[in-house]
This record gives C-alpha cells, structure tokens and sequence, in this order.
C-alpha cells in the first residue's frame, strides 16, 4: 500500500536492535485518516471472505481494529494481557512472546466472545516473529472459529515470522512490507 | 444517548462491588457501529471547539479515541501506562489511580505528539472517580495544550469524579449517565 510505505519513509525511525518506530502516526499518535485508508484496503482485500469479526491484541492493535470492524460492519475483539497466571475457565488463554518487551505474556479473550460461528480476520500493527498472530490464532482454535487470515499493517519480513506462517497455509496480508532494515534505512518488498 | 443507555440496559451486567460490565459490546467485544453512533454525538457536540487532537489512555478507551479522531478528521493519542518509575525527559508523565484494578500507574505521553498547539477532546470510555481524567489533563497542562472538554461513553454518577471536575470548570460531557447502581439494576440521570 503506496500511502502508508511512503509514510513510513517520511516518519518512520529505525532505532537500533532493528525497532521501527512509528509512534506519530501508528502508535501512540494515530493519524486516523490513514487508519481509515487502511481499513478500506484490508476490505477490498478480504471483503468477499464472510468476515464476520475482528481480532486484535491490546493496546497498539486496537485502534486499526476498531476501524477496520467498523468499515467491515462487524464488531470487534481485543485479547486481553492477563496480569494472573490463574487464567478461570471463562476464557481462551494463549501464550505471546514479545519482541519489542522481551517477554511472555498470556492473552486471553472471553469464551462469551469468540465461537464457532465467527469467521475471523486477524489484524494488528506490526508482524515481525509472528508470535502475536500464532497466540490469536491459537485462542480462534480454542473456540472453534475460522481464521480467514491477517491483515497486518507493517510486516518486517525479514524476521521471517510471516513467511513461516505463510508456508503453514495462514493467509497474510501486509500493507507495507519491509524486506531489509538498517542504520542507513529501509528498503520495502517488490 | 438513547441508543447506548438501551444498548446498557440489554446487555450490560451489573457485578458486586460497583462494577459495570459492557463487555460485549463496549469493552473486549465492541460493537462498532455503536462507536461511530458515539463519534457522531460527540461531534455534535464539540464540533464547533477548533479540537485538533483526541487524547485517550490505553488499553479501553483507544477503540472510540480512533473512530472520534476519523469523525473530527484529527489525529488520535494515547498515554501509555509506564512499566517503570523511571520517566524520561522525553514524556510527559502523570500518576492514575485505577478503581477497577486497585492499583495506581504513572500514565505517559511523548512529548512529540502533546503541545501548545493543540485543542485536545479526551475521550474515556468510562468516568468513575475522575483519576484517569485528572491524569490526563495534568498531561495536556504540562505540555500547555488546551483541553476543550471530555467526551465519555459511560458516567457512574454516583461516583462523584465528574462532578467534582465540572464544579471546577471542566467540560464534561458523558453519553450515558448512571445515577445509581445496585444489584436491583441501575437507573440514568433524566
């Protein structure tokens, strides 16, 4: 997607130990009318597939979760970090390893919210090992729904976590695509 | 709102302790034609305030903080709650006490992405005690933004918190107001 690979170049940072940082206008500062774009793509992408609710995990996910249900007229879910390790019988745990925070975290979601009757779409900001995907796809396991895919904002493909995904039959679809990161920049995939 | 006070009688649930469940639709699940419902009244009613930026905390309020942004056409923050003590100079910090989880967190913000240019709507989706909005304000004062007012999903009244910031001058407007909750069931200001 032209739009956010060229804001990417004009605001993204490359921060050291391979962290792109897109804090004023994905995370923490969120440019909407990008959102909005965002979310259109994913529905000419995904729109013909039964979608019928939005997963996502907290915080970062959230905003381009909430727009994308709304413009695919479904509603959506967020994983919750569990602070407990005691996860009740109330709801689908999975664990996530994070690579930004370097540890593990359960999520959760309520079982009184996914089931067998969803057709899910996946969607967070960033794939890089693919941890948060396999977790979210692990709690739609759980509750017996289908996984039509992901719709990622920012993939760096070169963690691999994608394309080991990809190679399991899980449709994904990145926005914006990063093929190589360093100190002298980025270079987006063909 | 009309729409969310029967949408709060349906399916909201009321627990022990004062707490309000709106999990299917507002907070884990949400209902995202709701939010844009939400966004158009919070429009109407602050649309006529020059607001240019929506400032919300993480994780709950982030989903109707991004479609507000998209209806105002402006962009959308959120403070992130600190894991550390140790703030750098480069936020903007606060301290906010959580009633539902009994603990209290130093809330932060960028420094980028707060400033004296800004005419700030904070949207919340609930309003109990008043801390989170307390926290927030402090946040826009320290970066000598202006906060036009707040705009709320859910107000429990009976809780004092916005009352005692309107007593002070604080425009707060609240899309559905509870005046009183037990485990009888709960009624709205008229």
């Amino acid at each position: 997607m032209k739009l956010l690979e060229e804001r990417i170049l004009s605001d993204g940072k490359v921060l050291p130990g391979g962290i792109l940082k897109v804090g004023s206008f994905l995370n923490q500062q969120i440019d909407t009318a990008l959102l909005w774009e965002m979310a259109q793509e994913l529905r000419r992408l995904y729109g013909g597939e039964g979608v019928n609710k939005i997963l996502t995990i907290e915080a970062s996910g959230i905003a381009i979760a909430a727009v994308t249900g709304y413009v695919f007229g479904c509603p959506m879910v967020f994983a919750k970090k569990s602070k407990t390790k005691n996860i009740s019988g109330e709801v689908y745990a999975a664990e996530v390893e994070s690579f930004t925070h370097g540890n593990t975290s359960t999520v959760v979601v309520s079982k009184d919210y996914l089931g067998p009757e969803d057709r899910v779409l996946i969607v967070d900001d960033f794939l890089a090992t693919g941890a948060a995907l396999v977790g979210l796809r692990a709690l739609c396991e759980q509750a017996g729904a289908a996984v039509v895919g992901a719709g990622i904002a920012i993939e760096k493909v070169f963690q691999g976590g994608g394309n080991a995904l990809r190679a399991q039959g899980m449709r994904i679809e990145s926005l914006a695509k990063i093929a190589e990161m360093s100190d002298e920049g980025l270079t987006f995939c063909q």
